[in-house]
């Protein structure tokens, strides 16, 4: 299959497609038993980091769903550790050191991806000899606001008191962390995009717990100037901020080329309020994915009226929740196929 | 002091004022070193239930702060004990019986609240008479939406996934469950109105996780027939949804005096998504109250600006957090005075 003729890359930037492409965030995790009986073996970073198994992951929602993208598996940390912040999990992430000051912030390394996280990179070019031109493979990483989130809170958080702390009461701090994750950050995209990633997305899963004053001032120029960088790459790139409705119009400002949207506003909106002539990613509830089938497709059809036909990337508003029923996870696949086919 | 006269009962009205009024969510709490003084001598829900304790803490921030309105010191799971799910504080609240089935709803009671909460009224009573007009008593319930969702998952949740799914697969029990929530709120308020609340608030602290299709479907009717219930009572309503800036419109729709506004928007946008003859309350972020004293000013000025100077009743975007440095409390509540002072 030549490149430019895969509908999630066309979709990516606003051309016409056969019907609206869709993948789901965390598609290759626990709702699979497949996933579940390899992960029965190995722990989850031991997985991320052997190159075969995670081509093995990312690969078994393509098979069962029939999704137009695969996003390589992996984790949004892994480049914390990199940097030098030892990460463990259980279950959820915990960082032992966390930053508070400029001396933390000066230990941390500016790190080689291909040096530091080769099996990231080996997992793309196993990805894409493996999936040889059936679907495109999705890099990312996490955005600089929610890397220096869990850097500062070590873990995850209710209210990011901690991280508003810091930047309230020692933005020299703050600034100095942001602009030395934002350098990883974008060596570490740039390196996927070498190893074969055809396009990217960032992931910031914290950025809306900030106003938008905050949002403005504090991780927005960060994220767009990552956007910067990969403006010559010739991939396609997605900016999810989850959280908060109220931003779209400044997370679209960060110069992506498709914006993500969750749950949280009607996708319609969402295209009006950010200018229609930018691709959006999104938006079902992954809870309605426990709706009987037919509901499904029911939500499924509102979601592609609203934002269709062009510019539009179907995914969840969020990851799929590990209890979701894989038959519910293939009739959303399939509905969204079915209802947009020309 | 003729009631009329109270700055924040005529900002509720949109009347003019003679300065910004201001109350804290939580304002009564662990912040203040009074109020943990005494729940050194007693525990959480027994401080609820001892009115002259209750009367007490809630005074405290009248006192210490300078707030315009003393809101009742409770907690909006009383009424679910009420209605015959025992309650548990450790520290959070659960329930070890949860809402399932019809059978479970059908359990429910449709309590007579002064008879199954009568510590509530009477707290409200000693109130009126220990503040004597200083300023006004704020009442206040959970919204149907927040209790029936404690009510399903048995205590806080990160994805509420329990009470979607019962929405989604046993709508049914769903609305039996919200009729009843809904009619034994409506009680509740009326008795804190008849007690002596001289206005009320309702909290939807989870409303935001839904969608605006399902928010629209499954808690707005129920709010909405409250405030329906309440609007012959004289006394202004407050309707506070945390989490969602998009659903602002459908908030408001709902029909009370003043809508509630977390941070996640600014607050001049939230006038004009909802139409600037409705009052609105809010929104700093509690985190704010973290930076230095003259850049909380900074940030109290903007809100003013947006918001005011009619129809603006200055509060936090969600409730004040335990770690707050009271002087800066203190020194939001003179800044707002100071600046909006006529």
């Amino acid at each position: 299959m030549v490149e430019s003729n895969y509908r999630f890359i066309k979709a990516c930037f606003g051309e016409e497609v056969d019907a609206t492409p869709i993948w789901i965030m965390r598609q290759a995790g626990r709702y699979l038993k497949e996933y579940r009986a390899i992960r029965k073996e190995v722990d989850f970073l031991t997985l991320c980091k052997t190159p075969e198994l995670a081509a093995e992951v990312t690969i078994q929602p393509i098979d069962i769903l029939g999704v137009d993208a695969a996003i390589l598996f992996s984790d949004i940390l892994l480049i914390v550790e990199a940097m030098g912040l030892p990460l463990q999990f259980n279950p959820g992430p915990v960082l032992e050191e966390t930053i508070t000051d400029i001396p933390s912030v000066d230990r941390l390394g500016l790190p080689d991806p291909e040096e530091t996280m080769p099996f990231v990179m080996e997992t793309i070019r196993v990805l894409r000899r493996e999936l040889d031109g059936r679907v495109p493979v999705i890099g990312f990483s996490g955005a600089p606001f929610t890397l220096a989130s869990y850097m500062i809170e070590g873990g995850s958080s209710s209210n990011f008191l901690k991280v508003k702390t810091l930047i309230f009461q020692h933005p020299d701090v703050w600034h100095r962390l942001m602009k030395k994750v934002t350098a990883a950050v974008i060596e570490y995209l740039k390196a996927q995009i070498e190893a074969g990633a055809q396009a990217v997305q960032l992931f910031d899963s914290w950025g809306g717990s900030l106003s938008p004053k905050d949002y403005r001032e504090n991780a927005l120029p960060y994220s767009k100037e990552i956007f910067s960088a990969l403006s010559g790459s010739g991939v396609p790139s997605i900016h999810f901020v989850q959280g908060n409705p109220a931003i779209l119009p400044l997370v679209a400002s960060a110069g992506s080329d498709v914006v993500g949207v969750d749950w949280r506003i009607e996708i319609g909106k969402a295209r009006d309020n950010i200018g229609r002539d930018i691709p959006v990613q999104g938006n079902l509830d992954p809870c309605a994915l426990f709706l009987p089938p037919e509901r499904i497709e029911e939500r499924a059809a509102e979601i592609i009226e609203q934002a269709g036909p062009r510019g539009h990337i179907f995914n969840l508003g969020h990851g799929i929740l590990p209890p979701t029923p894989v038959e519910n996870a293939k009739a959303l696949v399939a509905a969204v196929h079915k209802l947009s086919s020309k």
